[in-house]
């Protein structure tokens, strides 16, 4: 099993949190998106979707994508379950782990790609080329004040984002919340259940280690 | 257990074919979308992110979110299972299932809702208003045919989307395939192996009864 990583990217950091706090060892291998090392053919062959991480088992077959690398982690290692553990609870990791990368994440990453240099032409993660949207960095702004907002009341009832228990749905809130740095946004300060829990989820060792 | 369900649009479709494979009744109540009834303070205090379908169960517990919604079934009621049953299969039906949902169904309603004068105003889902951008809408049109040459190069190598089984990877791909009609766009000719599998799934008796 290889682990194809970017450590500085806010989607390979949930991998990596979700394998650190499932204490699992996998090997790595560095795809260098700085140098668009994920649009080479080598690795384009092994995932068309040409993005980071990818998780390639020793039977060659390759995974993509944060739901299903988590996914087969869980059925594969099912100790320190991080997807829920009884149908309701893993109903809901699901909902809340696409409610913070839809809103959230996706947000960031609208107003990131759509506005920095670096993404000229390249709005969109994966294979093909999009040029930049000012409309569409404009809206990314708008959504991510709604998603500290909203996440904020979700935190009001429940010590963490998809219930009482530490989830994936956590790993996916807190990289987004430090990924709006790279915009220069923070976490609203009227936001004081997002911040509460925000300080406690950093301080998980998993977390410290994959900064 | 109820299911909120609004039957016309593609969300509620996915999981209304997800629930006739596996053979469960559910009741359901119509939340319909034309009058904006998702939006109401009824709906919204069950589900806050104000979107269709949505489950509640005995307890009262709500679970939104297609991925939710079908996470929690497929694991109360594990028979005829459609997220894969190894630890491969389970990450490669969430893998493909997330990349038809963003490359093809977010592309669909990124044409429709930044086009339709049914959405002024209405471009994104739930609770929150976001103006049109005619930007948005030209990129969508631009990824939807990636999309179809993208699955159909994979449907060319497996019989199935997510390979060689019948999952919800497939019906995500169907749902949003004939969802693509609501904007005028119909699979290429050049897209065979797309063009055949949707003939197959199409005649499945669970899709025929969710038209």
């Amino acid at each position: 099993m290889k682990l194809y990583d970017y450590p500085p990217a806010p989607n390979p950091r949930r991998i990596n949190i979700f394998v650190a706090e499932k204490g699992i060892e996998i090997p790595r291998e560095t795809v260098d998106l700085g140098k668009q090392e994920q649009l080479t053919d080598t690795y384009r062959s092994k995932n068309p979707a040409c993005d980071v991480p990818m998780l390639e088992l020793d039977d060659g077959t390759c995974i993509s994508q944060i739901r299903g690398i988590a996914r087969y982690l869980e059925e594969a290692y099912p100790q320190t379950p991080l997807l829920g553990q009884t149908p309701t609870e893993k109903g809901r990791v699901e909902m809340w782990d696409h409610l913070a990368f839809m809103n959230g994440m996706l947000a960031i990453a609208e107003v990131l790609r759509n506005t920095s240099k670096g993404f000229i032409n390249r709005a969109m993660v994966g294979p093909h080329d999009y040029p930049q949207s000012p409309e569409l960095a404009e809206r990314g702004k708008a959504r991510i004040a709604h998603f500290f907002e909203d996440f904020d009341q979700q935190l009001a009832k429940h010590d963490y984002i998809a219930g009482d228990f530490y989830s994936m749905a956590d790993i996916t809130t807190l990289v987004t919340c430090d990924f709006a740095r790279w915009i220069k946004v923070n976490i609203p300060e009227s936001c004081t259940h997002l911040l509460a829990w925000h300080e406690k989820v950093s301080a998980r060792p998993a977390v410290k280690a994959n900064p």
